[in-house]
This record gives C-alpha cells, sequence and structure tokens, in this order.
C-alpha cells in the first residue's frame, strides 16, 4: 500500500490509544473509530497503538492485526500510525511488522525483546540483525522498567547509521537519559525525539525534544496538544496553567487502583466515562468496579470542567 | 488423545529441554529426538519443553507446536511431557495448552505473564480464571527475576484448592521461599515440587522437594539423577561427591560467556559437542563462536572424564 | 587483654544478640547479663553483638564500646564475642576494632561501608588496606540487600591470603552463593563458614558450612542448637521435626509488624515476653505496641509449649 | 552563636563542597579556603558541607565538626552554610546538629538513616521525633538510590506542617517526582526546593524549582549560576548554550572513571588541577592515578577555554 511519507521528525503527541475491547479476543471496532476520531480532532500529530497502555502483548495476534488494519483505515492518512511489533520472538515481530506496512501504517516501533536478559552487545546485535528486516522507519522504545533492558547511549549511537530508524520513544521517566538523548541525536537532525511520562512533557520540549506519547491524550488530546505548543512558543507562564491540570489528571485518575495498572485502568475507564468506548480489559487485568468507576466519573467530570477555563 | 496419568507427585529429573533449531523457525527434528532419547535413557522422570533454557518465548508459535508434537511423539509416553505455555497473551496461551493437551502433553507450566507489572490480587483473579480453562494438569512457575511477579504465599495457598493444580517449578533461587512452599503445600501431598537451578538440587530434596528441573540435565542427564537418587537416600558423602561435579558444570561451562544467556548458550553449545543437536540460537541471542566452542568442549571433555569415575 | 584462642573453624550456632536498651543512649547492663547467660547456657559458640539485629548502626559509638566491653566481660570468655564493626567511616571502624581488642572480644565482623556504591575492584582494594590494620581475626560478611556490596567470589578468593581473615558470615539468602562459598574456600580449612538466615540453618550444614549467626537463637538458642546437631548427623528426621518449628518462629513471630523490621522488632519484644529484658528500640524504629505484644506473647508460648516436646 | 537569617526560599545554586583532605583523618584547611572563597566568589547561594559530594559518611566525626567549624568561619555569613547530618545514629546526628548550630551553621540536611529498611510509616514517625529536636532550619534529602528510602509524597505533605522544615533537596534523578513536589510545596512558599543532578537543573527552575545542588559547581561555580539565571529568566537560547557545556562536563569528567565513584572522583581530581585543593580520597575510594589525572587535566582546561567564550 502506497503511504504519504510523514514530515520528519513528526512534532507533537502520538497518544498510545487504548485497544477498545469487548472481549477477550473482540476488538470494539465503532469504539476505536470514536477514539480515532477524537485523537485527530484534538490535534494530535500521529497514532500509536499496541503499546503498553493498548495491552498490546496482552492481544492475541489475530485481533493486533485486526486492530492495525481498522486503524489504519480510521485514520485515513491524516496522521500517521505507529504500530508497537515489539515482541519475545522474531518471527512472530516480523510477522506483525508486515502486516503493518501492508495495510498502510507508517512507523514501527521496537523495545527489546523483554524477557530474558539480553547483554549490551547481545542486543546491539539483535538490532543490527533485526532492523534492516524491519519494513517501515522504526522507533526505538526505551522503557527498560518493563523490559529490563536499556537502549545505552552507545547503542544509541550505533542506530544513527540506520537509515530506517527514525527516532526513539524514551519512557525511562530519566529525564538525564532524555538529555544524553538530544545530545547524542544530533547527527540526525530528521529523528523524531518523544517522551512517555505526560509529567515529563514540557521538560522533553525545552530539552529539544519533539514531542509525547502520554496515555492522557486518549482521554484528552486538547490539553497535552496544548501544552505542547506552550511549550514550543517558551510560554512559562501557559505552561504552568496546563501542566498543573496535566498533574491532576496524573495524580487523580492514574491514582484510583492501587496498584500499577492503575494508570491503564484509569485511561480505559475514563474513555468509558466519555462515552468513547467500553472499559473492558483484557487478562491480566480487570475493568475497575463500580465504586472506582464513580471516582473516575468524577474525577473526568471536573477535569473537563477545568479544560474549559484554560483551553 | 488419551494418555497414561503420570505418579503424583512426580519425583526426579525433569530437564528443561533445549530446543535444537536449524534456522530462527525450523526444527531440528532428528536433534530434537536425539535429545529425547538421551534424557530417557539417563533416567530423568519427565521432560519440560519451551521453558526459558528452550528459547521458548523468542519462538515462533507455529514452531512452538511443531515442538510439543515431536517431542510427545518421541517421548511416547515413557516418561510425560510438561510444556511451557507462560504468555503475555492469554488467547495465544490458551490455544498452545490445547494443542499439547490434544497431542498427548501431560501438564502445562504457567508463570506469571511478564510484561506489565500485576499486583497480587490481580494476579489471583487471573489465576482464578485462567487455570480452570487449562485442558491439563498445571505446574505453577516461579520465575521472578524475569516475570517481575511473585507467586507470593497467599497466592499458592489459594491455588492448593485447584484441582487441576499440580505443583510448582521454583526458580527463584530462594531458599527460604521454598521452605515455605514446602510448609505450605502440605495439605496436598500429591503436588509435585521441583526445583530450577541445579546448584540448589539437594537442598530442595532435603527440604522435601522432589526433584529438579535442571538445564544441565540436557547435557548429563545422569548425573543430575544420581545426585537426586543420593540426596533422597540420605547419602551425603555421595552427595558431596556428585554435587562437586554440578558445581563444575555450573562454575565452568555456563561461565564461558560474558552473559546471563551464557547458561543456556553453554548447554547448547555442550550438546553440539556431544554430537546432539545443532547449536543454532534464534533473537535475541546468537550461538557461541569459535573460541567459546573450542572452550566448551574442552570442560564438556572434562566432565564426561570425572563422570567415569563418579557414575 | 590476653583472650583464649578459639578453635577454627568455630562450629554451631553464634547468636547476634539484640542490645537490651533502656532508652536512646542508655545500656540495659543486667537484661544484657541475662541474655548473654540465657545464650551461654543454650549451648551457642559464640556471641555475635552490633550486628543487624543488635541495632548496630543506629547506636551511638559511645554505646558501642560500652555494649562490647560489658559482654565480653559476661562471656567471660567461655565462647568467644565477635564485634560488628561494620562501617562507612573508616577512622571509627579502627576505633571501635581497636576498642574490641583491648577488652577481651575474638572476632571481627566486617560487611562493605553502605553508603555510597563501590566498585569490586575499589571494595578490593578497601579490603587489602582496611584488613590488615584490623587487630583481631576477621568474619567476612555478606549482606548486599543492605549495603548494596556483594563480596564476589573473586573478592573471596583473594581474602584467602590474608591470615587474619577467618571466615564469612553469609546473608546473603542465596543458597547458590554459599555452595560457591563452600567451594571457595577449601583452601582454607580453618575458615569459618556461618549462615544469616536461619530458614537456610540446615541447608548451609549439608553443604559443608559450620554454622549459623540466626536471629531466633536470642530468643531460643536450644532449637538452633539442637537442629544444628541434628544437620551435622545427618539426622534428617529429626531435622524435620526442629526445622518445622524453627519455621514457626520465623513465619509469625517475625510477622507480626507490615515492615521489614518485624524480624527485630519480633526478637526484641519476644526478649520482654520471656523476661529476659526490655524492648525499646532506637531510631528508626519503634517498639510493638500493646496489640502486637499481646499476639508475639501468644506466639512465644506456643513456641515454647512446642519445644517442651521436641527437645 | 547569632547567625543572620538567610531569605527564602534559598535560590540559586549550593553547591555540594568536596572535602579538601590532606590524609585520612586530616583537613586540608587552606584547602578548604580556597573552594570556599571560589565558590563564593563564582556566585552561589550557599554552601552544602558534608554530603555525597562531600564524602559526609566516610569521615571521622571528630574530622566532621572540624570541617563545620571552618566552613563557617570561611563563609563569613556571606551565604548560608548547610550540614549533612544524614546518619544511621540518632544520637550522633543530634551530636553533629548541636555542633553545627553552635559554630554559625544555618541549615541541615537529613536524609532518611540508610542501613535497615524502614517502613514509610516508620520513617513518618522517626521524622516526627528527630526533626523538632534539631536545633536549625531543615531541609529534607530525597536519595532513594543510596538510602533505600524514599521520602513518599504523604510523608512531604506531613513535614510541611513542621516549622522547621525549609525545603528539599531531591537527588532522585526523577522529574515526576520533583513535578509532585512543587505541587505538594505550595502551602510553603518559603520552602527551598533544590536539585541534585546538575543535568536536571534548567529543568528544575522551569517546573518551579528555587535551584540546584549540584556537584560541578565545586570546579566551575560561575557555569551553574549562570545557567540558574538562565533558566530563570527563561533565556532558553543561552540555557541551551550552558547547558551544553554542562553535560560535557558531566558525560565526560564523570566518567574517567569505570564506577560510579568516578563523579566525585572526578570533582576531587578536577580541584587538584584547577590548583583548589589536593585530590586525595578517604576510604572506601582512591584518588585517581596517573593516566586518569592527566584526562582529566585535560577535559578541565577545555571547559575552561569554553567557558571563556560563553560566560
Amino acid at each position: 500500500m502506497t503511504v504519504r511519507p510523514f514530515s520528519q521528525p513528526l512534532e507533537g503527541i502520538i497518544p498510545p490509544l487504548a485497544t477498545p475491547l469487548l472481549d477477550r479476543d473482540t476488538l470494539d471496532v465503532p469504539g476505536l473509530e470514536r477514539l480515532v476520531e477524537r485523537a485527530i480532532n484534538g490535534g494530535v500529530a500521529g497514532l500509536f497503538v499496541l503499546g503498553t497502555t493498548g495491552e498490546g502483548p496482552h492481544l492475541s495476534y489475530r485481533l493486533r492485526r485486526e486492530l492495525i488494519t481498522h486503524a489504519c483505515r480510521f485514520a485515513r492518512q491524516r496522521v500517521p500510525v505507529l504500530v508497537g511489533v515489539t515482541d519475545t520472538s522474531v518471527v512472530e515481530l516480523l510477522g506483525v511488522s508486515r502486516h503493518a506496512a501492508e495495510v498502510g501504517a507508517q512507523g514501527l516501533v521496537l523495545a527489546p525483546p523483554y524477557y530474558l536478559f539480553v547483554g549490551q552487545p547481545e542486543f546491539q546485535e539483535y538490532l543490527s540483525r533485526v532492523v534492516p528486516e524491519l519494513p517501515l522507519p522504526v522507533f526505538l522504545y526505551n522503557f527498560p522498567a518493563l523490559t529490563k533492558v536499556v537502549y545505552e547511549m552507545d547503542t544509541v549511537k550505533r542506530m544513527l547509521d540506520q537509515p530506517n530508524v527514525a527516532g526513539m520513544k524514551d519512557s525511562s521517566g530519566n529525564m538525564t537519559y532524555f538529555h544524553r538523548l538530544v545530545a547524542a541525536a544530533k547527527p540526525r537532525p530528521d529523528w523524531t525525539l518523544v517522551i512517555g511520562p505526560e509529567e515529563l512533557l514540557e521538560d522533553a520540549i525545552f530539552a529539544g525534544g519533539h514531542g509525547g506519547v502520554n496515555g492522557g491524550a486518549n482521554l484528552f488530546p486538547e490539553l497535552y496538544v496544548a501544552l505542547h505548543r506552550a511549550a514550543k512558543a517558551g510560554d512559562h507562564a501557559r505552561v504552568r496553567l496546563l501542566k498543573s491540570v496535566v498533574m491532576d489528571v496524573s495524580e487523580n485518575i492514574y491514582h484510583v487502583g492501587r496498584h500499577e495498572s492503575s494508570i491503564i485502568k484509569g485511561i480505559k475507564c475514563g474513555l468509558r466515562c466519555l462515552g468513547v468506548c467500553d472499559d473492558f480489559m483484557t487478562e491480566p487485568f480487570n475493568r475497575f468496579r463500580e465504586p472506582e468507576r464513580t471516582r473516575v466519573a468524577q474525577l473526568v467530570e471536573r477535569i473537563q470542567d477545568r479544560l474549559k477555563t484554560v483551553l
């Protein structure tokens, strides 16, 4: 399939889309369409499917392919669709990647294989073998808390020579790493450098990064888009105002549950409260029960009220 | 397929079989047959395929199914075949499990889903939903260093009530955990309690455990079988003698490479030195190069010499 | 002061004595005397003061010196007194060590300095400079969970050449480490190899170790002494019987509180229940409150009842 | 001693002073005077002695007191002197604190006691008992990588009510934590919020923080002072220029050695290259040897050249 190339670096907000589900292996297709529309109408620069927020590794391969197909169809090339293809199995990884290329996705997002520990030289060998086989531009995905393996700076520097590597999504939460990344990537001004944790969005922009892959942009895309713009413009007063709402989302909606999964549960529950899609979650997680749902609904409403005054 | 039930608890050595490969997605079928024969002739009590040593999570699902089929065929019900089905995706997990049941495997081995962090109550819910759907007896697999999630004692105790849970393989390396496990499992004398790290095999037997799932038993099944028997018999002098050879394997063959993968690389390389199968490894790993291979060959020969005097 | 040399290796139980306190900086001297008598009457092989259980790093240096003096006086050379001297400051470490030598202690226990991370080559240099300055035999103390630095096997092997290093106390909880230690220490048959976690006492003896530095021996010295003897004798039936009581202490008395400090709190509270000494704890900890105290009292009584039947 | 109160919040750079030493227990007094003058002439807002960079926990208590006395004497109240008093022993902590108050220090810096794990409720109790006993304003010091205990947000919020708590130094390296801290500290506009890692200095200022406690300010105080000012002024172009020099220091001078100690070794070695003081380090560390020293000298010279063009 022929797709329009996207301008590089990609600047702005690229929400890691939640995956609307009806049950364990059934995609909520209309829900996905509403979610895609909401994001694009909110001004996002791209869509990232099958990431952590999208429960990617927890879905069947069949459903992953179906999701990619529909997401590309709904996006209609208004913004590029990036696909999380991280896998412990390189054969499955390549299969999903080829499918993504065939149905019109525009980039792949690749974290280290996440079961066994891989030494950095082994990981470099892995990348030098696998990356050239990938049929689309590749965004490296650094998330050592989940994958146990970090993209060390030396590894990043080697990737500068790979023409089909297009940048990095850093979810380490380590701003020192991000500063080092910006410095290291100087020779590739086309590289897209985006940050995962939304609490660090403006830090990343001030540091020379291009945007954020922020889970909260599923719920309130305009908020993150506005914060990105304010930071780009160096408008510190507006950054502080918008940031206080971002922290409200983060400190409240993401802390309704007791476990670390409360972030993705909170996002999916919030989407239901907003009427976007169902909040079903596949194993190993479970959607919030009624008391948590009520609490999320209240919080979502409060944030919406605040957004009326700040946007 | 009708299979002979295995006696419970399962006592002895259950090698976590390496997966002989010709390339990334091609099984070395004759190599697998030789490996299975070597183990059964060595006196093992069962076979465990698609574990960590078997590069399970790194193989395609197609190859995983093919491997299960052949392993069951080669085992000819002389010993039970246990299949590692741990997966981040429950749909894939169930598919592999059903295949295993259809082709004559006799047990499933289940570690926690290993991408996102799962809180213990969430994990308990996961188990209570998934375990009853599994078509074969289930061995819990505790390996928190790789999965980030531990089977806490409270979770183990809840599993005592699940009739199709048949025991646990503990690879935590934490003998205090194993002692607690033995105490907790008292109400289920049919439970099989086996230990992963071969350096702890006799400790586990002395503690009341039933055996080991030890990688080195791919190479020298008789050694581990003999150590198991000596420990069962309380023959401390013989335990000390055999243990010194086990430590020789562990301190030397497993330390040829620099990375944590040197254990599974050393085993696979040793199998090649012994003429059992090729040493090809799929991504993210790579077989040893010539200097390491020469070193492993020397070590394997030395261990074989020592075995002549102690067995 | 002239002290009788102790036979090496030191075989048996060496309780890490709790430090009886009346307040933040006042030693409960009669309580200490009762504690020492209880341990020696219980058949211990030595006394270890100012360890983790003894709140060593939390006491003033003045009180540490006072405690060493009294402990040596009360021990009356019936068993050797070993003194924990681990310190972030080498000047203070040497001061306490000299005091210990002057008042008749017979050994020093040395863990890595525990504030900044120290690389292993740096740690080896540290040991090679500091150990020769120490005026008494030194027992290395491996407790990486608290010190962040491990005595790697290579470092242990270098210490074999230091004549005044007398062995190691391993509190890593890692039995594989202990097996490697036993193998590495072969050239020094005089080295004492003892284990910290009481849940691993018989494992350590079976592995070729000499004893345990077990917190529970403050409360019930006879129990641990009996378990040590049974393991030495290879009497597995008796080991299993006594071990079940050790696990009862460990699973219950050490789990009354919610935090990791519940072990040392439980021991100190149990000593009060037994009438040995007050349960005051210095900062950063606090003794148990009434509900926990009542629970500990019940548990101590139950264990005492069980001991009547097994000892 | 009467000291001039300092304005709160304290804005600017507060270097964590290295401790110039002639040997293990001898202060390099003239070196300290030069170091203090260099910092004050460079425009710093305060001095922090006995921190991590100052090898605080590795010094004898006698030397710590001597250092505090001299530092206050040399500072002559031109800027406040803050003293690291973190200790595993509360009695020693109080002794050093009282000495600091007597000789004219103006603040104390308090991290959690760093040997045993302390649960957060236990830590809160500790703080509520110890902080009111401290004779000077207290800056909380968050450095969980070294102390194992974090100042959780709930604990920070409780400290807002303690009148003699004056702020926090955050060395967690976690900017999300810092953003949460700024939000939580809103009710105390007098609180000083400063960041440890110099790579995050401008992020902290943009986030609403007041300054940095940056090790590199021992070497080049003007650089960090200038970066602080540029960030305060929202001058992004100048921030980027100065930041590139800060990253040069961080990526190069701090990476001459192999171990984590290379930061404090690099700083101390750099001070010698600059003629400020000797580079002797007390145990467990050791100064750089000749090849590393030559390398540091080159790097220091290069940075000095760059500073001529940017300052």
